[in-house]
């Protein structure tokens, strides 16, 4: 499988190894250490529109050692790179909860100074880390929440803790396979074997597809984020993506289903300094739309009413220039918000619990999906 | 492996059947139709002293048709049943989501009426009817949520969806295997090797201690029910727990650590009406705890203050009689009150990311834990 842009261990290495001599050299040459992170503020979080997802501009900040407001920071930062320095040399990963810890047990071998008290004062360091070496926190070995569930015509080969192990992603019965925070280092997907990626918002209908063999009578790779999509699974869609697999979306009608859906597309605010990595933008949303409505007669009985949330969000959306530059959606959101109602992707069970099967299938063939 | 109580497809069939059928003769008989189910009121919740676990007491209610104020609940439980019935006529799952969609559908081949306006009012009635019949929802191919994850040498035969899959739990690297919501129907677990069960709390220790290959070491099954054990997670540490194999549960030393433990070992007042199925009441608590204070000198700097919910919780659990039986529980939970403080399960990765596993190892080694 082709890997789009892959970090490499010893290349991450030699990065953070980089970091710490420029701040080594400013400390011989009797200058404040320093060093150049990209700005994460909102002035600098652009669409990239030729690309098609959010990223960063080319806005940066300095830390500096011997600034008052940034010493402390400073400091801290720098033992993060030290700890994760370590934990690539030991080849262990750990979580952001148990860096924190090592950072109170000890800074490093003969600092007991304890200058973290809280974890949300490592979080925004670590991005300024990754965004100041341009890798992603799972190549520094820092494990991220993990969610997500995969089934298809596909091998993982997984050298996680010094055994390669071969994992056959179709043949895992009911429980399909999970996707892990980190889909990049020594793991590699082989014999990928399928027409298209279909991701379904809820686990229930991923579960519901997975009995009926939807998968492997349609010959796709079949996931489910499980709710909104974790760092991995985006990643992974990316890197399927990069396969030349179309990918579609199936989620809910409402406020949730479309955040879901324009996440995996586009990437999200926080996340836009990694933008490049985990946004899908060739992905479609197949479902379920207001326009269902006309075409499935059924439906109209099976609406929800809309939440104040649904409503404020569909009003929102329609401000992101990302969003409004597609007409389909424009008209999408503004029907619901003239009709205030929502649609769950479940009432696809409603007729016949295969039903929904058919659903996905008549709107792939008949391209009926959003850009 | 053991089964313990084990339902069977064919026998549910014949439950369900059997619950129609005198429904059908009361009518014919010109009486009012009625079923009985077991009480799950505050009242009528019990711990059973003997075997360890919250389960109903003897007490039963009538639901009768000819009752103004039960007409419409008897007549949604009965179309229920009946939803039910067709699932397992079909060979085919949904979630109580799904269930409620094909209610709001239709309520059978010629009843159009629309008796359900929310699935708030679906839930009670699935579990009155799997308490009516003595059957878990799972039986009645209903799915729940699901979360949990597995390693350790076994074997998973499964023949969800018509083909048989055999999956070797040790053969899975980062992912583990997702412990699914139905581990009863058409599964097995085969080939368990192993000397004990280590459930972990915290998905990211799991990972923690899988990368280290603990449970290849330790020859355990390594188990995280990733926080609240679900229903699936539950029931398979019950199953497992009758093959002989001891359980040891290793979370949080805080509100929810706890929560979680007394909800593997004696179940919960939400599911005391299946609390044989999936309480193990032999389980036991490794830690975190107050006591590990003493023993590891480091931890003293390593504790959060205590929240208003942990001081709380531990109050009300002096209360509950099947845990101020333990006088083990009194000290520590007497210790949380007076130190005012809570210790993670990840601080155990302070002085080095390996430190967790040997923490585990000399618990169990030294017989180091609350009952």
């Amino acid at each position: 499988m082709k890997d789009g842009k892959k970090a490499d261990s010893k290349e991450v290495a030699q990065l953070l190894k980089g970091f710490g001599k420029d701040i080594a050299r400013d400390i011989h040459a009797q200058k404040s250490p320093k060093f150049k992170t990209m700005s994460r503020t909102k002035s600098n979080i652009i669409f990239n529109k030729k690309e098609g997802y959010l990223t960063l501009g080319k806005a940066t900040e300095e830390r500096s050692f011997l600034n008052v407001a940034q010493t402390k920071r400073f400091m801290q930062t720098v033992a993060i790179a030290s700890k994760c320095n370590k934990f690539l040399s030991e080849n262990l990963h750990t979580s952001i909860r148990g860096l924190f810890y090592q950072l109170k047990y000890s800074l490093g071998e003969d600092i007991d100074e304890n200058i973290f008290s809280e974890q949300a004062e490592s979080n925004p360091l670590i991005e300024d880390l990754e965004a100041s070496l341009g890798v992603k926190r799972e190549s520094l070995n820092l494990t991220a929440n993990r969610k997500g569930v995969l089934a298809g015509n596909m091998k993982v080969l997984d050298r996680y803790g010094g055994e390669e192990t071969e994992t056959n992603t179709a043949k895992l019965g009911r429980s399909g396979w999970t996707i892990p925070s980190d889909v990049d280092n020594e793991i590699e997907f082989v014999d990928v074997k399928a027409k298209y990626v279909l991701v379904v918002e809820k686990d229930a209908l991923w579960q519901r597809l997975n009995e009926d063999g939807f998968w492997k009578k349609e010959n796709c790779i079949l996931i489910s984020p499980q709710g909104q999509a974790a760092r991995g699974a985006r990643r992974l869609i990316r890197k399927l993506a990069d396969n030349d697999l179309p990918v579609y979306v199936f989620n809910d009608g409402d406020a949730w289903g479309w955040y879901i859906y324009w996440t995996i597309k586009t990437g999200s605010i926080n996340l836009a300094y990694v933008g490049s990595e985990i946004a899908t933008p060739e992905a479609r949303f197949l479902g379920v739309t207001m326009s269902d409505l006309e075409q499935y007669d059924f439906l109209k009985k099976m609406t929800l009413k809309a939440s104040e949330v649904d409503l404020k969000r569909a009003q929102e959306m329609l401000g992101y220039p990302w969003i409004n530059q597609h007409k389909e959606w424009e008209e999408e959101l503004k029907l619901v918000l003239k009709l205030k109602v929502k649609l769950e992707q479940d009432t696809l069970q409603g007729p016949r619990l295969t039903f929904v099967d058919e659903y996905i299938k008549d709107k792939i063939k008949n391209k009926e999906w959003l850009p």
